[in-house]
């Protein structure tokens, strides 16, 4: 059986940086060709990073892709590159009426030259995903690649999915082996889903799968690399690490030739050498499932604050656990010397709570200040009494002043990011920003909100388990789950069922009869819903953070501000209110794996 | 020559109220029928609203829309009713591997029946528009339908744009008149081009256009109504105003029978009755251009506020231009009584801003309030000194007032929010909230952004025209350019060569060489482009706005946060400081109009 030695770059992700991504594809390129690889395979977009957006509308921004190209094919020798890039392309109108001018692309390069180049064909729009928007979609889903005596095809990312799409032309056409640049972005459960598509994909082709993916943050995600290579049978062959950048170079078997019927084009005829001794570099074991949560907030966190310029962080420590966890994950990423903890007790807060913040601070060893309320609060009272005075009448709920607290709790971290450059982060999590009560207490202001996909029971999860929060997290704010359960409301259900009405709306689209279905109670799943798509207005204007599951808000679910449904919840709650006067309490029912 | 008795209804758009839109519907239906009408069109998603964004992704929403047109059916007479709604429809890929579940419709319905369904072909997915996210295409673009002795097309808004779609398809199979619901959104020039279009439609295939808007606001888009219909020549019939509620029936004349050889349905055989004197009501004159964009705001505004149930509104008054529109708007949108302007001078304000922010309100006939900033500035110094000193060396510019000011600001009006249910308007123009100088003086915190998209030359012009601004803006607002232009910031140019390179780099993806081309000078262009892309965060959450042109940060535009490009942007202005020691400023260009 003949071998391919196939190198795959999983490079960090960096939109933008094409000057930079070149220099490090560069680098990549000369370590494989100082180890003899034949094919070199980097991500989807590895000049330009991923996902562009509306950068492709900016011709300068493609013609400077467009040269890095061209430079890199200018370096290269004897390894061949799969280099995935944008590129200009003649007009195309598809699925509307305008015309797309740049497609994502594989250029491959070889011996100084491009040798030719593979356009996308299957465009994600969905989810996060909005390729469709500016990017033409490829033509020749069946074009194959004879690189010395072998011939491979060329899929990207999304082309693998379909099940009757260019990887199947392709094995139909000929290939014997598929290289696939990819960004596939993390989310829980994403790499068995991920490995199970590949090994499909090989075994019902009967030819082996080279995928390549990213590492690293990008605003909103995250890429995990795990990058793979599979076997003509489904057997996964390698594993590359998660959420580092690593480049490894498998010596790949090779399903026999197949009569070449596809569009084939020649990138070089040089044969590829005979191996006596098949490369087999050993594959990384797949991480404990809240493992791969905490890293994954680690690494977006992460590049979120470096790539814009932050060294330290500012967070506010109420010494519940959103704020314990936030500051735990901001003293993984910053150092814990470069974190500043500020505890701002106000007219209600307890002392034990302000111990609590104290003793996060001083278990993590970052930072810590105590900012009291009291001052601010009376002088802004007095400020706002005089001026309503003037205008109308006071009403006693003028001066609430719960909204008033939080919001000078937002002002003097944002003074203190203002003077020492801190990214600011908010501890918002999912569940209370998905029912708006994250705005009301202020914890969804700042530059970076790192736990605003992890529900409140996930939290709960991360803070207990043995190589993420425990005995880092102080015991006493991990067990006060009925205080968090009293602030969050009464008249709110237990954290555990808010978290399966918010999975279960948000992310399968469950009805009000779905819920009900379920066992839960009525007037609570309408009283929730209404209030998930209430806090809209509020959501949108939140701070990014790290997707890690389906349908996180904002990015993967888009929804109306203005939204007249609510119109309809509220008529139902009152029919509802007449139908069932006095209905119990549904089942907590665990949290759900994403699908 | 024969005639269709054609009805238009520009109704409201009312994203999520299925319930509310089918009896508008309904009542529309009947007013139609009781004028004798043949076809009634209604706009694009009449039942739903439009975007529906992700809310087709509930299963709940789509059965209950389903459920709605049923209803509709059943209510329907002699008039044949164009209804558009999503449907269900069987599961469809197109572009990705994701599988589509549901359609953009035009429900065809009489007496009682439906008789049948048209699927929207082209889905536009870019600009503001994302249907191919959720959608699935139609695949029938030549469908026809035989209303009587008569046999018309249908094709839903994006269909019509492509210049070889379903128009030609079914003009070519035998239509002698073209049905078109439409969710055509405002923005400048936008009303000539979506004329001229349908004027080439009509005369390309030699038949008439019946054309049927939207009228009113969702989130950041306005729809302008203006529905129209056009002779088989290319003539406008009738135009309906712009920006409110109508409808209307008008006598169209058809062309002569052609050869059907497209797939035809019968909605019925009941000859149109023959009509002695064909009814033509008079058409809408077209608005001022100034004032058409006063409207659109307006409009927005109102509908905003109205449909998120907000009676009344404050602002910050500051004595500038950008302020004293807002209000100005407000007035207009809520009732001078319903809005509160407060004036927050703070160490720097001087007493004749003051004075011009009384004279603004008193002008609008405004509340007014005042609350000196100074008590509570110092009372934040006391307490963020305190709490800076215990952790770290205090820098000066810890205690920077600007950024500090702005926040208690936004804190006030934001008080003054909850007490009252006031809506929080921000007062942001599409210039300053480009190069990030609207976050520094807060003037991006609230509900809602009314002049988010206008340029600041625009304001101008919007505060100087005869019918908008003229005699309720104190002239002393409109003279101050000179401090407006001190405010933004000495390294900055004047608004007007501002304008321009914001325009040219966002909306027509100009890039730097392109703007040095036309005069303006490096240094500038770069620092500028440098800023657009350094805000982007600060922008992301900002609040919704009204959008008036093309490219509207958010809607239109979308950009990564996280933008490696800056680096590049950064190295270029370091060359341009080596390559070009004192380069002059380049020429104030004016404000060109949109494409």
């Amino acid at each position: 059986m003949s071998h391919l030695r196939v190198a795959i770059g999983q490079l960090p992700v960096a939109v933008g940086d094409i000057q930079g991504n070149a220099e490090r594809i560069g680098e990549t390129m000369d370590w494989a060709e100082a180890h003899d690889v034949d094919v070199l395979v980097l991500p989807e977009l590895a000049l330009t990073g991923y996902p562009v957006a509306d950068l492709v509308l900016h011709r300068e921004f493609v013609a400077e892709a467009e040269d890095a190209a061209d430079a890199l094919a200018r370096r290269a020798g004897a390894t061949t590159t799969v280099l995935s890039t944008i590129t200009r392309v003649p007009p195309r109108r598809s699925w509307d009426s305008v015309e797309r001018h740049v497609a994502i692309s594989a250029v491959v390069i070889n011996r100084g030259e491009r040798r030719g180049v593979y356009h996308k064909v299957l465009l994600p729009t969905y989810g996060a995903f909005d390729e469709g928007r500016t990017m033409a979609p490829g033509g020749e889903p069946g074009a194959i690649w004879r690189i010395g005596d072998i011939v491979a095809g060329i899929a990207i990312c999304e082309d693998l999915w379909s099940g009757d799409g260019p990887p199947e032309a392709q094995a139909r056409g000929g290939a014997q082996i598929l290289l696939a640049p990819n960004a596939s972005s993390y989310h829980r459960s994403k790499r068995e889903g991920r490995e199970q598509l590949a090994s499909q994909v090989a075994w019902r082709n009967g030819i082996p799968l080279v995928y390549a993916n990213f590492v690293g943050g990008q605003d909103d995600i995250v890429f995990d690399g795990s990058s793979l290579v599979v076997g003509a049978d489904g057997e996964l062959l390698y594993r590359a690490p998660a959420f580092i950048e690593h480049r490894a170079f498998v010596d790949v078997p090779l399903p026999p030739h197949r009569p070449v019927t596809g569009p084939l084009r020649t990138v070089h005829t040089v044969p590829v050498p005979d191996r006596s001794h098949a490369h087999m570099p050993p594959s990384a074991e797949p991480l404990d499932e809240l493992v791969e949560v905490w890293q994954a907030l680690q690494v977006g966190t992460r590049d979120f604050a470096r790539r814009n310029g932050y060294e330290q962080a500012v967070l506010g420590l109420s010494g519940g656990i959103d704020a314990a966890l936030t500051a735990m994950l901001a003293a993984d990423v910053f150092g814990p010397g470069q974190v500043l903890g500020v505890a701002m007790p106000g007219p209600e807060t307890q002392e034990q709570e302000l111990a609590d913040a104290r003793a996060v601070a001083a278990s993590l060893g970052i930072g810590f200040a105590v900012v009291p309320l009291d001052p601010l609060m009376a002088s802004t009272e007095d400020a706002l009494s005089a001026a309503m005075g003037e205008v109308e009448r006071t009403t006693p709920d003028v001066l609430d002043s719960g909204p008033r607290a939080a919001r000078l709790r937002a002002g003097i971290l944002a003074a203190v990011s203002d003077a020492h450059g801190h990214l600011m982060l908010a501890t918002a999590n999912k569940t209370e920003l998905s029912i708006g009560a994250a705005t009301l207490r202020s914890d969804s202001v700042g530059g970076f909100a790192p736990l605003r996909d992890c529900p409140k029971t996930l939290l709960y999860r991360l803070g207990e388990h043995p190589a993420v929060g425990h005995g880092r997290i102080p015991d006493r704010v991990l067990s006060k789950r009925t205080t968090a359960q009293q602030r969050l409301g009464g008249e709110l259900p237990p954290y555990a069922m808010l978290d399966t009405i918010v999975q279960r709306y948000v992310q399968y689209g469950d009805g009000v009869e779905d819920l009900v279905a379920r066992g839960l109670d009525p007037d609570v799943v309408l009283d929730v819903l209404h209030r998930i798509d209430d806090a809209e207005l509020a959501r949108r204007q939140s701070p990014p953070g790290v997707t890690i599951g389906a349908r996180a808000f904002g990015t993967d679910r888009r929804m109306p501000i203005t939204n007249d449904w609510r119109t309809k919840r509220r008529r139902d709650s009152a029919r509802l209110d007449a139908d069932h006067p006095q209905p119990t309490l549904g089942p907590e029912t665990a949290e759900e794996p994403d699908r």
